[in-house]
This record gives structure tokens, sequence and C-alpha cells, in this order.
């Protein structure tokens, strides 16, 4: 992949939105598109996609732009779309039902195969097909299913801290994190993806003040 | 505010990072931290770190570290989270509902006064002591109560785009936008802090898949 060479984080970043991009093109029918016309959409420069997409082994022709649909397939390939990482979901509350029920998982490169929570009362709920487990037989599931990514929809407590050592001790090697807990902090070598929300809704408070 | 001085956006980013992680500490009852100690803790440089708080005046004593109860609240006004900027969710389905349940927006700035939804079905609905109204009446509601910001939990649908029309027209000057509209593209005056869930997962894929 690649051709062998490491891509930086920052072009890493950058590649779910060409895949976005290019998903949007795609829908609209458009099949070929020059870079000067994706910078525009997408508020980079030419010469960025040029060298981001050159990371990957070009794409392009000079003079003729991108073929949308095959830069958009091979981008999904680098990705790893059409993966099935084996996800667990802890937490059956607002935001655990919301993110299981509103994210294509399965077109995201990730199989969600059980939901979790601690509070028995929602065990069977069904959320999506799947039925609410007590995070009591957590281990018996690691056991039979092997998961290997966690998406983290629980309150930012001990008891959660606790939990993250016992799915790292059964297998997990990723998280999707909502909590504000440093996994990396405790276990550098397990790769996770954080989503502090509050985070983001602070900078838009930081605008709307600068605005005035 | 910062001595007049413009503030890069990439410090801006970092500030809600800074309020949390002080927030933390200030929980655990910590009244001072070094920069040395405050950068181990964030992934930071000691000099990043008084680089970027020297933008807001310095805070810190040189020997003494930071007072933390103090940077806390120091930060916290920059940002700006005692403001009641009056803000509406468009949406309430699974991932409106669940913002508007799970964040704590009168923490950061915001004041959730209205929650809309284009189907009628849900109209009168109570989610967090509101009672869901169509869409119908956003303009009736936009005059009574002049919200200024919108939180966007819809599809990515032409009819969310005419919404955003409207609530433009209706003065609404900043968004939280969880779709993949580009707000910007359209209205570059207006303050738009975007989260791409997807976009999110599918860095983690990339990275699952890198791992192995």
């Amino acid at each position: 992949m690649a051709n062998g060479k490491s891509i930086s984080m920052s072009v890493i970043k950058r590649l779910p939105r060409y895949y976005r991009f290019l998903g949007l093109l795609k829908e609209k029918k458009v099949q070929r598109i020059s870079s000067l016309e994706l910078s525009r959409q997408m508020g980079l420069t030419a010469s960025q996609i040029r060298q981001d997409l050159n990371c990957f082994g070009g794409f392009g022709q000079q003079g003729y732009g991108y073929n949308v649909s095959m830069l958009y397939d091979e981008i999904g390939i680098i990705l790893g779309v059409d993966n099935k990482n084996k996800t667990v979901m802890i937490g059956a509350g607002n935001l655990g039902q919301a993110i299981s029920r509103h994210m294509s998982f399965e077109k995201r490169g990730f199989d969600l195969i059980g939901i979790f929570d601690e509070d028995k009362s929602l065990s069977g709920t069904e959320i999506r097909g799947l039925k609410v487990i007590s995070t009591d037989e957590l281990e018996a599931f690691c056991k039979k299913r092997s998961p290997v990514v966690a998406v983290l929809c629980v309150p930012n407590t001990k008891a959660t801290e606790d939990l993250i050592d016992r799915l790292v001790a059964n297998g997990i090697k990723a998280f999707w994190n909502f909590t504000h807990i440093d996994i990396k902090a405790k276990y550098p070598d397990v790769v996770v993806e954080n989503v502090h929300l509050s985070d983001s809704l602070m900078t838009l408070c930081y605008q709307i003040s600068a605005m005035r």
C-alpha cells in the first residue's frame, strides 16, 4: 500500500474527507474532476490535493483530471471500508443508541456485533436488530465472538476505566472513544480515535464570542 | 481579550482541551501544576503550552506553575462558557435526541430553547423539558425568541439545504453541523463547526488496517 512509504497523520485525516466529497460527486454522476475543481469544492489548494493523492500513487492523468469513481474506490481500499472489524458498542443510553442506529458502520469497515450496558433493565432491548447484553457477560461474549473494536458511549467514571481494562484484557485493540478518558496514556499500543463533542461545542462558542 | 492580538485557529482548537484537562485536575483538587507536568498529561511540549497560554496573557509564574482553578476560569471566560447563546436543535430523531439529552449545553455557553422536527407526529414529545415543535413553526418561533445558533441533526437532503436557507434568513448566525452539507460555501459569514462522525470512524478504520 502507498508504495510502502509511510503516510503522515495529517494526510490520513484528510482521506475520509476526500472519500466523502468523491462519494457526493459519484452520487451526482460526475465522472471526472480536475484537481483545481476538487480543490475549489474542498477548500484546499490544488497542489495540496496533488501532493496528498500522490502519496497513494497518483490516480490522476495530467490534463485529464481524476476519474471520480476509480479514485473513490481506491481511497476506500486504502481506508479499509470493506473490512468487517468486529465491533461492540459499550453503552445503550441516549448516545449509544443514537450512534448504533445512526452510523453506517458496515459501510465504514465495521461490523457491529454486540451492544452492552451495565443497566440490566436494558438487557434484551432491541437496537438495530441486536439485543442489549449485560456487561457481566462481556468476557464470555469476547471469548466466543472475538470483537477487536469497542465504541465507548458511557460516562467518564471510574467504572468506565475498569471496563476499559476488561476490554483490553479481552482482546479489544481499538477504541472509538466518546468519553474523556485518556486511553492512550495507559495503553499506548491500542488504537484510539477520540470524539470530544464538548470540545467542538466550545470551539463554536469561542467563534461566536469572537464574531461580536 | 488576549491583549487585542488575534489568535490562530490552531491555538483556539486546543483551548477546549486545556479547559477539559484543567476541569479534571480541579475535580481532583489539584491546586497548581507546572507546564512540564501539564504537557506530560496532555501529550504536548511544555514550550507549546507556555506559548499557547502566553497568547492570553500568561497566568503562570516562573517556577511556581499554573494556578489550576484560575487558569480554568480564565480559559472559560475566553471560550465564553458563561454566555447563553440561544440555540435551537433541528431534528428530534435518534441523533437529535441523544445530543439534546447528552450535552451540557448550559455549561458550554449555550441555552437550548427549542427542538424542531419536520415529522409532525413527534410534535409535543418532551425532550429535556422542551416540547418538540414542527418546523412549520420555525419562522414564528424565531421572530418571538430570536435564537442565534442551530444544531443540525438531520439527514443530508435537499430539504435540509432549504431548512438552512430558512434558518439563516431568520437570524441564525452559527451552526453546529452534524450533516455533510457545506454551509460555509453558501454562507461564508456564518460560523460553522462541523462534526463529521463518519470521517472519525474511517480514520479509525485506516489505523486498524495500518496496525496489521
